[in-house]
């Protein structure tokens, strides 16, 4: 056993999303993968292996039986399986104060980038006259805005209410049906949808003489991989529930 | 008098534009400067120092007389001025056809990158499976989407109508109102309106694993001077109406 | 047998790219895949099935034989395969005027959106005092510049310096070593290695005032798909020997 | 007297950009320019109009009388003059000694967009595998890179050096001089001159299947402007030496 190594398991190892991740802990030269469970094995393998970090990404029907099992076990986790509502998030801190020293990070979005870029527009949004927003996406998407174009334009509108910043000024009296975007609490959403795209945002910020952009491109699947180690490498850190990586950008 | 400069006038030369005409001709090499005539001034100036080509950024009241003497005077024009309709156009032609040595070159934007884009965009039109438009412009714009993006989703919409190219796919199902842009003639045009910018425009096309996108850029009004010198040196060969700088470009 | 789609046959049809080419004639509405050949396989499949146009993405060493057959054959080839030096152009040629209603297109590089931005690229550097490029790659890429950044500066060189244009100005004086990019022919070129990237350039143009810029965006391999099938709809219509797809895009 | 409105004077007001703030002030609905002081003029034309902020940007010969007579008469100071080095800081840190409700802010650069963009790449920087910057300006810059550029660029080196981040991956082996740009601390900067820009830069940061873009734009003189009112606005509530506008932007 190597005491220097985080040693690292994976649950729903078979899926597409648990081979990248086995892969990617694989390739980190400070992981070991330890222990890999799919539907049917039993968790007590985790146990038996002396795992100290999880990562779950299973399906909403199992992952709080899972959960339940490594908090008692003192198995740190690393969640990304979808359908965390409050009732859940509540239940898994109750379960959290009576192993207070184990942390569990569950997150809708790993993608360091897109993070990255919402918390960034947000924290610029207050400073500059104008913001709008761009997302592109492939065309076989059925919902326009995306759910991050929505998120991004709300933490937008939220930090500029609050430092009291005037709407972004718009003399806009003629316009075609449409032109202008869609509006998110008063920002500006534009959606494209392109062959040959796969997901794309673009946030604009405009003051006098000058433009912020910060453009998040996310053009494979596997660009969950940095942001799960990095919750790996971190969550050991962390007792309790953490939600969102956000926590661990140290912004 | 230097026999290896093209001689060239300017009509409204004390105005903005005229100014920075005269200043455009005095900095190139090739062209002299010979005569600048303003309101109240006598074209015979054009007359008396031999001018070969004028350039009239002016009025649309006095832009006829001012093409009229200069035809008749045997002297090729560059106009830039406003106002031109088919009936006049037609005037111009029938004073042509009586001076058929004489070149006219009128054009509603002499900005070569807009043009170059333009028709970059027309000639890959059928190409690409996807294709839209984002305009940017500064908050004190009045129309969107802008006049340039309008005549460039049409001739997109035509260059794929004339192709027999299927419309760009869209598997749009839930949309917040004017997220996905106006159609013009097919064509999703977006318009983003941020302090700080001036005039740009992206068209993005789009088919299987690659995009191709074509930007405009124009940060100051200038942005007209060098076609207004393309067109200075291009006009003495090339006798009749000439209608827009694309004939000039070649392409 | 539909007579309304073109007869496709495909040679290296279990490669990947050949498999690609396949799906891609499969999903065509105008086009029926009627043999597929590999390593060991006859010929003669595509003369039985009556192909029209056979695309070839094979090997250097065998397909010299496949065209010399098809073309002896009465039937159209659109090839991928590389190593087609002057000698071999040559020979094919001297095929061709044999059977002078056959129609052969031989391409480097079947990327729709990488041969427009070059055509373009060479059409736009004339007009503009300032042109760079900037080609952007994944980070394991060996040689720096890539290939298509070489040709489309050469290019770019070539047509300035046949409409006398001079050199791009620069008034650097004091430069850290490199940080002005590679020089070819007098176009500057610059290389980024990036994480995340697949394949990019951009060709920057620049006068008074204004810029324009060409980017392509190449994110996955099937981007030669949509060209392949410009060549199979195209190469009946065009008897003889074709290099590039270029005469295809009619600009 | 308005109470409600900080009583703002200018010194160096008759300059190009003296008379920028001196409008941007008056166009401010919560301040008052209630001063304006050039060269030959009166210090003490603040005290008298009761000046609660003073905006300096003078030269260098004369900033450091302001400052001193300013500190001593209980009026807040922004500047924006260069040339302080330590021994300069270190002196008007003396005299805020026995003045210790005054504050001054001196920053070398106000444009809040170049700032922001240098700061995020700083946060930004450890956690992708790759980062580059690309530096844009007109082509009569002397420097290559520019001074934000080698300041991004070395922020970044710093900030993956203190995380144990690995160097950039490049497999680059055949380089054509200067085309993988200048290395700063490791760091690669590209130059761009082009006709048509003023000053942008672009920093780039790639990990596995996502990039984030943090690109800045600036196309007047005027981008100090918004900086400095937030500097007048802000001042009042830091007493002491503040150095560069960062601390003002609540990161």
């Amino acid at each position: 056993m190597d005491a220097t190594k985080v040693r690292v398991g994976v649950l729903g190892a078979a899926g597409k999303v648990g081979q990248a991740i086995c892969a990617a802990v694989d390739a980190a030269s400070d992981l070991e993968l330890v222990a890999t469970v799919d539907k049917g094995d039993s968790l007590d393998a985790f146990v038996n292996s002396q795992t100290q970090v999880v990562v779950d990404f299973t399906h909403p029907d199992v992952v709080m039986d899972n959960l339940h099992f490594l908090v008692e076990n003192g198995i740190h986790a690393v969640v990304g399986t979808t359908g965390f509502d409050d009732e859940r998030l509540d239940r898994v801190r109750s379960w959290l104060a009576d192993r207070p020293e184990v942390g569990v990070l569950i997150a809708p979005n790993f993608a360091i980038g897109a993070v990255l870029s919402m918390r960034f527009a947000q924290a610029a949004a207050r400073f500059f006259d104008s913001v709008e927003v761009i997302e592109l996406h492939h065309p076989n998407k059925a919902d326009a805005p995306s759910g991050t174009a929505y998120r991004t334009a709300r933490l937008i509108a939220q930090a500029r209410a609050e430092a009291g910043v005037a709407p972004s000024p718009d003399a806009t009296t003629t316009e075609l049906d449409g032109a202008r975007g869609g509006d998110v609490d008063g920002v500006r959403v534009h959606s494209v949808r392109l062959a040959g795209l796969v997901a794309h945002q673009e946030v604009l910020l405009g003051t006098q003489g000058e433009t912020l952009t910060i453009r998040h491109d996310s053009i494979d699947r596997s660009s969950f991989a940095p942001g799960v180690l990095l919750g790996v490498r971190e969550i050991g850190k962390r007792p309790g529930l953490t939600v969102g990586i956000d926590p661990l950008l140290d912004l």
